[in-house]
């Protein structure tokens, strides 16, 4: 273990701490649900609308975690982070909240929303190149520089409990309403999101499968899951879901999805264009691709909702207009 | 007043029992708001997100609110409704809810989003041409041959009270924020909506003035306030905001309204392309160009929110993607 204690796994406590932290900070969003795509499908789908969270994804719930548990001469050495754009902002946000200086590390051909959104945030961004740039290297770099604090994408224990608080409402939900879900399907990168949820729901819901769904080519949580072992994908993959392109499974976030998940499933980027166009018509939520594989395993047939109640996360909405455009036409 | 007291004004215990007989059927949306666009203002925007609403828009709270006061015997002879789509589909939705047969009187130019989503639930549609037929003609011989029941799309007491429910929910959230709102600012068609939330608002945030915004060219609302009297819109305009074209203001709705706002403010389509296009990059909600009318007068500048706390009301979110493309493309 690290003096700060950040490769210790987290328990439903650090999630249900994360929640008392992120009341009142955090929007508490709403589970929608389709009457005309619960006719389609022949059982009850349940979206958690996480766009709507401040940033436009479920990334605020973690950085605003992280960094709430700073102390004071920790926050004046400032956050440096290494993003594709959701985490950026949401560290971004949080630190503009906490009065900490941040610094985030985002690739050249991220989506332009996102840099302006971390910007807008008032935070500095350091851009790399995906293709020949190693991005923990440069954060490693400006930590040493600088002195600030390394946040990371997933693999912490605050980020991770932070996020679970997702399951967290998504159970208090379910209980209010008198329903059961079978299956929760939650989209994955690092697997930080996922992991916290899972956390969540075997407290909170334990009868709930939870299943984590990536892009295909980026599938390593699945593969790994299957192997039992952590691996990474096969380079020189590409997907338009820019938000999961995660190399390999965190450590932490590995050990508690092996351990709490069902299993993987991966889509296609045209199942996530479709999945955006269905979120368009039946929710009014937008998405970005990787915001929508979870609704894309549903949709696409690729897991069978027929006589079941499936929660599915739609995790960020963080997309440039003419991609947008590209997937309400593609569908 | 008629047999049913259809003619009679609504007041603010209407609007409470409304909100009593929504609740658990209806979805109570949030109140969002993005600290970029607040930085860009000057001022706090709050944003009521209705195309989050059952349906994709407002309509089905005061469609729900007018069945369910339906007697047994009322309900066998079923429902008829004009409606350019989101008035449709409210009445198609609490139908099915109340096993009310439905038939629907929709322009031939309808978005087809808003017809398949008539039909998905299981209404019968009838088109009529609106350059040349009155839907109000067909919707009167409908109920001659059939013995249906009309629901009105605005001028109608019940209707009325349930579109309040939005000014409940927003005045609820703004006491549990321990903020006040210095203006309320909201789509206007026949002026139902407006209306509703004006009783709401009187009672529970009077110190906030409830403006309607309408579309130019369809701005009958505004100039009728200014005249004290109802006036219709000049014949042969033309707007991209379908939801909000009716010929003049209600009977109700105006003798509600010229007590209790502010004023009118128009708008161009141009303006409302541009906050459809703020509502995906900001709080990442679908609206229709009807729908974003209180946003566009906020946004391009003809509302002033310099240092005051403003909501805006998004009404509606039922568009084709074509359309939804264009508006993306303008802004």
């Amino acid at each position: 273990m690290d003096a700060a204690g950040r490769d210790r796994l987290p328990t439903i406590d650090d999630v249900r701490d994360a929640a008392r932290r992120l009341a009142g900070h955090a929007r508490r969003t709403p589970l929608l649900e389709s009457a005309a795509l619960n006719d389609r499908l022949g059982g009850r789908l349940l979206v958690k609308a996480e766009p709507l969270q401040l940033t436009g994804s479920f990334k605020f719930r973690g950085a605003f975690t992280r960094l709430s548990r700073l102390a004071p001469g920790e926050r004046a050495r400032g956050v440096v982070a290494y993003s594709s754009g959701n985490h950026a902002q949401g560290v971004a946000a949080a630190a503009r909240h906490f009065g900490v200086p941040a610094t985030l590390v985002m690739p050249a051909d991220a989506p332009a929303v996102k840099v302006a959104g971390t910007r807008a945030r008032g935070a500095e961004v350091v851009f790399y190149d995906r293709g020949t740039e190693d991005r923990e290297a440069i954060g490693a770099r400006l930590q040493a520089e600088t002195g600030a604090i390394l946040v990371k994408p997933y693999d912490d224990p605050d980020v991770i409990s932070g996020q679970g608080t997702v399951g967290l409402e998504v159970a208090a939900d379910l209980a209010a309403a008198e329903t059961a879900a079978d299956a929760f399907l939650c989209p994955c990168g690092g697997g930080g999101l996922v992991a916290g949820c899972a956390l969540a729901l075997a407290a909170e819901s334990p009868a709930t499968a939870v299943w984590a769904v990536e892009p295909a080519g980026f599938d390593d949580t699945r593969r790994s899951l299957a192997a039992g072992k952590r691996l990474a994908n096969a380079p020189g993959a590409a997907s338009a879901c820019d938000a999961l392109l995660a190399p390999e499974p965190g450590a932490l976030t590995f050990a508690i999805n092996r351990e709490r998940l069902a299993g993987g499933l991966a889509v296609t980027d045209r199942d996530a264009f479709a999945a955006m166009r269905a979120a368009f018509e039946h929710f009014k939520v937008v998405t970005e691709p990787g915001g929508a594989v979870a609704l894309a395993a549903v949709l696409s047939g690729g897991f069978d909702t027929t006589g079941r109640t499936v929660v599915v996360v739609l995790s960020g909405g963080n997309v440039d207009p003419l991609a947008y455009r590209a997937a309400l036409d593609d569908a």
